[in-house]
């Protein structure tokens, strides 16, 4: 008898993340390091953008801006002189609430790739579906405001455990909430335990440094190296 | 020659309206005024429903709370004395992000309809998808927090658009905030004309008053009447 054998395909990929991997060899291709930046609406992505995007020391930085429609955030980027394009899920996805891979992939022709060090992907402002869908970033940072209050990591877990840094924004705010921090944190740990974590506040600059400073070291280091 | 006349149905209803409808039969079989809550996480629905659920000066509300996971808003609302049922959408409907017809369907038999006048349905919190899908309601009410940004009705239209109500809250922190309350209120002009509005302070109970007398008002008047 003869036996073939049977090749066994252990990963099989679904559409998402065969296009996220088209996506990353872009990437890579380019030397661009990627960050998926995620949140709830109005915790203040753009903001931390306009902080740092102008000022990486030597990073050369783009953005790729997703909303459900309008241009709102990137028109408030475009005055950085850094590349945006704009992506919108509600006239050619359907109004979808979280960007995937092949939306970002529609829109790699519009950035500068060969031009840039450093690309981040403001995902549309939700705490569930953009945890579900890679789109070929090497990092997924999750900023979460304070005013959101104490339990939302134990409501929306996996968008605290899909990411590979916490950014604690609008700590300005903090005498003025009952809010506790501590408690945050120790449900932060609960969720995703020991996940790197930053307190910020975009409106008075407290921490941007450190925020910066990632962004930096996340763009220069080698890609060969820690990012596996 | 012999012609059939073919009979056109107008208003071809999907699954999810089909089901809304059958709802919406059963609220109205328990003279039961149903309100569809949404917003953003972490803007406050549930504080909203703490200050007023227990004083409604003899309307018996009951809730359902709509969360990914977890059960922390419904046991909040529970010391409250007033019946509310918790529906999970990570188990048995894969972490959707918002409530539709058919998951409210499947959680109706934990509430008591016949014992109450108002339910209360407290949408998962996300600007985008709860505000397409009809769940048998009589008005959506929308919360916006003044800590979101003044420009969420441009971003997220459709979700103020599909509301009788929107409720602005934490005002209390309108002077710790660069948020302009005149340009909010413009924009939400903008995609929702005239749309009723209150100010509120879950935290301080500023406004709150005109919330409760608004619930009151909406469960007590005649359903033959307004509600249309």
């Amino acid at each position: 008898m003869h036996r073939t054998k049977v090749k066994i395909v252990e990963e099989a990929l679904d559409a998402n993340d065969t296009i996220a991997r088209a996506n990353r060899d872009d990437f890579d291709r380019h030397d661009v390091t990627v960050v998926n930046l995620m949140s709830a609406p109005g915790a203040g992505k753009t903001s931390l953008l306009e902080r740092v995007l102008a000022d990486l020391g030597g990073v050369r930085a783009g953005v790729l801006e997703g909303d459900v429609q309008g241009s709102l955030d990137a028109d408030r980027l475009a005055g950085l002189h850094v590349p945006v394009a704009q992506l919108n899920t509600a006239p050619g996805f359907g109004g979808e609430c979280h960007l995937d891979a092949n939306m970002v992939r529609s829109a790699l022709g519009a950035l500068p790739l060969a031009g840039i060090d450093l690309l981040v992907i403001e995902n549309v402002g939700n705490l569930v579906c953009p945890a579900e869908f890679r789109v070929g970033e090497d990092v997924r940072v999750m900023v979460s405001s304070v005013t959101e209050g104490e339990d939302k990591p134990l409501k929306y877990p996996l968008m605290f455990r899909a990411c590979e840094l916490v950014i604690v924004n609008k700590i300005d705010l903090l005498p003025h909430l009952d809010f506790d921090l501590d408690k945050f944190l120790h449900h932060l740990d609960q969720v995703h335990p020991g996940v790197p974590r930053m307190l910020v506040s975009a409106r008075t600059g407290e921490g941007v440094d450190a925020w910066r400073d990632w962004l930096v070291a996340l763009a220069t280091r080698e890609r060969s190296g820690a990012l596996g």
